[in-house]
C-alpha cells in the first residue's frame, strides 16, 4: 500500500466529504485553541521579530479548519501587536498535506478569506504537498508549526505486517488488539518511534532557534497498548469486516492482510521520544478527552434526537471520510456502504454501554 | 465577470484538458530555454549565494510545463555548481496561478519528479494561489521569477467595455479589431498599462536586489494595435460567434457584451513600461515567432496528414482548453462544441492563406 497515494481525506465538499464530516477534528482544534495561541505568541516574541513570520499547518487536509487555524493564530498575533503598538509582521501560512490531498478545495476558499482580511496586513498562503516524514520546507524558515489529528498516521504499515509477508501476524484484526501477538505490538511501536523521530529531525532543520511547535494527536490513556477504550473504533471496524467475511462479502485474506498505518502513543511515550531526540524542549503537555457531545466555539456537533444523526452515525461517517481512499484501494469501493452501515450499528451498541470519547495528547515544544 | 473565478485552464488530464492541449505554450517554453537558464544562473550568482534559492513560476497552469520549467532551471544551476565545485543551494520552487487553477493535477505529478531527483539536493515545491496583479510572496524573498504565456491576461476586462455599461462599444468583436472604435483600443491599452505597472510594483517588493525575472507573453509585431496577423485568433472567434448569433444559436447581446481580458503589447511598449516604472533594469529583450510546426526538444507538435489533427484543429483545441471556463461562464457550456467546430474551420481557411505563427515578446530584467 503506497500511503502517499491512498491516505487522503475524502475530497470535495459534498455530503460524504471530509469537509462535512470532520467535526471531531474541529472539536479537537477548539479544545487546543488557547494553548496554540499562547505558544504562537511566544514564537512570535522569541523568533519572528523580523519582517515575515512563517506558520506551517502540517496535515491541513481539505476540511473547514485547513485555513481557519492559521487565520486565528494570525489574528491573535495582530491583536498582540496592536496592544504593543508594534507593526505586525507579514505572515506566511504554509498548508501541508500529502500529494493526494484536495488542495483545490482549500485554495478555492481563499478569496473569501482574503476578502475578510481586506485592509489588514499581508498574509501569504501556500500549499506544500508532501509527507511530513521528510523535509518539506527550506532550512531555518519556520517560526511556528502546528499539527492536529495527523501525526497518529504512520508513514507506512509496519513492514512486518504488510501483505507481502509470508503470513499474516494480525489475522482478523486491523490494528493492535487484545488478541494481537506481542510482535504486532512491537512492530507498531517501532514504526511509530522511527516515524516520530524522523518527523522531529526534519522539523529541527526547518524551524529557527526559538521557534515553537504544537502537536496534537490521538493518544492512549495508559501505557497498556491494548485497552479497548483506546482502540475500540479499530476493533469494531475489524468486527464489521469479519462479519462481512463470514457472509462471503469480503475475502478473509483481504481482512487478514489489512492493517491500519496508525499508532496512538501515550503522553509519556511522546515526551520520552521528544527528549531522546533532543532538538526540542517540552514547554507544556496535556492529555484530554474529545467527545462528540462537546460543543465548542462555532463548531456544532451532531446531537441525538429530532431526526438528527446519532453520535454513532456521525462517528461512522467521520471514520469513513478519513479511511475512504485507503479502504477503497484495499477492499474495493463496492463493500463500503455495507461495511459502514454495519460499523455504525456496532458503534451504536458500543456507545450505549461506553462513553463516546477519544483520548488526545498534546505537546508544545521549543526549538533549542 | 470575476476573472479570479472564470480564468483557468481546463483542468484534469483528459483529452480536452489544458494538460493535453498546451503544445504551443510548450514550444514557447522551449524557445526561451537558453535565455531563461542564462538569466537564472545570473540570478544565482548575483543574489542567491545564501542557503536557499527561491524560484517563482507565475501562471504555472496545470500543464506538463508547470514543474518542468523550474526543474530544468534547478538542474542547470546544479550543473553550474558542480563545475564550480560549490555546494548547490537548497531550492524553493513556488508555483503560482489563480485560485481556480487545477493545483491537484500539478501536485499529483510531484512524486515522479522527486523520484527522479532522489539522491540530489533539496528542492521544496509549493503552490501559491492568487493573482500576480497583487502581492503573492513575502518581501524580498525571491531570487528568480519566470512567467510564460500568462501576462497577456489582464486582471479584468477594461471597465469601459464591461457588460454592465449602458452600451457595447465593441459590438460584434471580442478583442481589438480593425473596426473597433479608438476608445476600445484606448481602454485596452490603459488596462494593460495599469496591470503591468502593478505587476512590476508587486514583484519589486518581492524580489531581492540582484534578483532576475524573465517574462514571455503574446505580443504584437508592430506598434499598430489592429493588424490581423496579431489578433486573427480573436477575430476568427468573433466571426464564429457572430455566425452562431445569426443562426439564433447565441444571443447577439451575449456576443456584443463579451470582450477578452487580454492584451498583447509590442516589445517597445513593454520596454517603455519597465523603464518608466523604474524598479528593474532590462538585461535583454527579444521578439520571436512561435509556430505550431516548430518541433523543439522533447515537445512534439501536431503534424498534418496520417490522420493526425491539422494545425487548425490543434489550435482550436488549444484555444478551447484556455478559454473553456471563461466562455462557459459567459455563454453557457451548450454552445462550445458548435463554436469550436466552426472556429476550427475558420482557422483552417486562415492557415491555407497565412502563416500559422504567433508573435511573442520576451524581456529579461534585473531588480535594481
Amino acid at each position: 500500500m503506497d500511503l502517499q497515494r491512498v491516505l487522503s481525506m475524502k475530497s470535495g465538499v459534498d455530503e460524504s466529504s471530509y469537509f462535512n464530516n470532520s467535526k471531531m477534528q474541529g472539536v479537537i482544534i477548539s479544545k487546543t485553541k488557547i494553548t496554540r495561541q499562547e505558544v504562537a505568541l511566544e514564537a512570535y516574541m522569541c523568533a519572528a521579530a523580523g519582517q515575515t513570520m512563517s506558520i506551517a499547518e502540517l496535515g491541513c487536509s481539505s476540511g473547514p479548519t485547513a485555513v481557519l487555524v492559521g487565520a486565528e493564530l494570525i489574528e491573535a498575533i495582530e491583536r498582540k501587536c496592536a496592544q504593543l503598538q508594534r507593526q505586525p509582521p507579514e505572515f506566511h501560512l504554509l498548508l501541508n498535506d500529502l500529494y493526494m490531498n484536495d488542495f483545490n478545495t482549500v485554495f478555492r476558499s481563499l478569496p473569501d478569506f482574503y476578502r475578510q482580511r481586506s485592509g489588514v496586513g499581508h498574509c501569504f498562503i501556500s500549499g506544500v504537498p508532501g509527507s511530513f516524514y521528510g523535509r518539506l520546507f527550506p532550512s531555518k524558515s519556520l517560526h511556528f508549526v502546528h499539527s492536529s489529528s495527523s501525526l497518529h498516521w504512520l508513514s507506512e504499515v509496519p513492514e512486518e505486517l504488510q501483505y507481502e509477508s509470508a503470513q499474516y501476524l494480525n489475522k482478523g484484526k486491523v490494528y493492535i488488539s487484545k488478541s494481537s501477538p506481542s510482535c504486532v505490538l512491537d512492530a507498531y511501536l517501532k514504526q511509530f518511534q522511527r516515524d516520530f523521530r524522523l518527523f522531529l529531525e526534519c522539523r529541527a532543520e526547518e524551524i529557527v532557534t526559538g521557534g515553537h511547535m504544537v502537536l496534537t494527536l490521538m493518544g492512549r490513556k495508559k501505557s497498556d497498548l491494548t485497552l479497548l477504550e483506546d482502540c475500540y473504533y479499530w476493533e469494531l471496524l475489524a468486527d464489521a469486516l469479519n462479519a462481512m467475511a463470514s457472509k462471503g462479502l469480503v475475502e478473509e485474506e483481504k481482512v487478514d492482510s489489512f492493517n491500519a498505518p496508525y499508532y496512538s502513543p501515550s503522553l509519556e511515550e511522546l515526551k520520552q521520544l521528544i527528549e531522546s531526540e533532543g532538538s526540542f524542549s517540552i514547554r507544556s503537555s496535556e492529555q484530554f478527552e474529545a467527545g462528540w457531545d462537546a460543543v465548542d466555539d462555532q463548531h456544532t456537533i451532531c446531537e441525538k434526537g429530532n431526526g438528527r444523526p446519532s453520535y454513532a452515525q456521525c462517528m461512522a461517517k467521520g471514520v469513513r471520510a478519513v479511511l475512504d481512499s485507503m479502504l477503497k484501494s484495499h477492499f474495493g469501493e463496492h463493500i463500503l456502504d455495507d461495511l459502514f452501515s454495519h460499523y455504525s450499528d456496532l458503534l451504536e451498541n458500543y456507545y450505549s454501554l461506553n462513553k463516546a470519547e477519544m483520548t488526545n495528547v498534546m505537546v508544545a515544544v521549543e526549538r533549542n
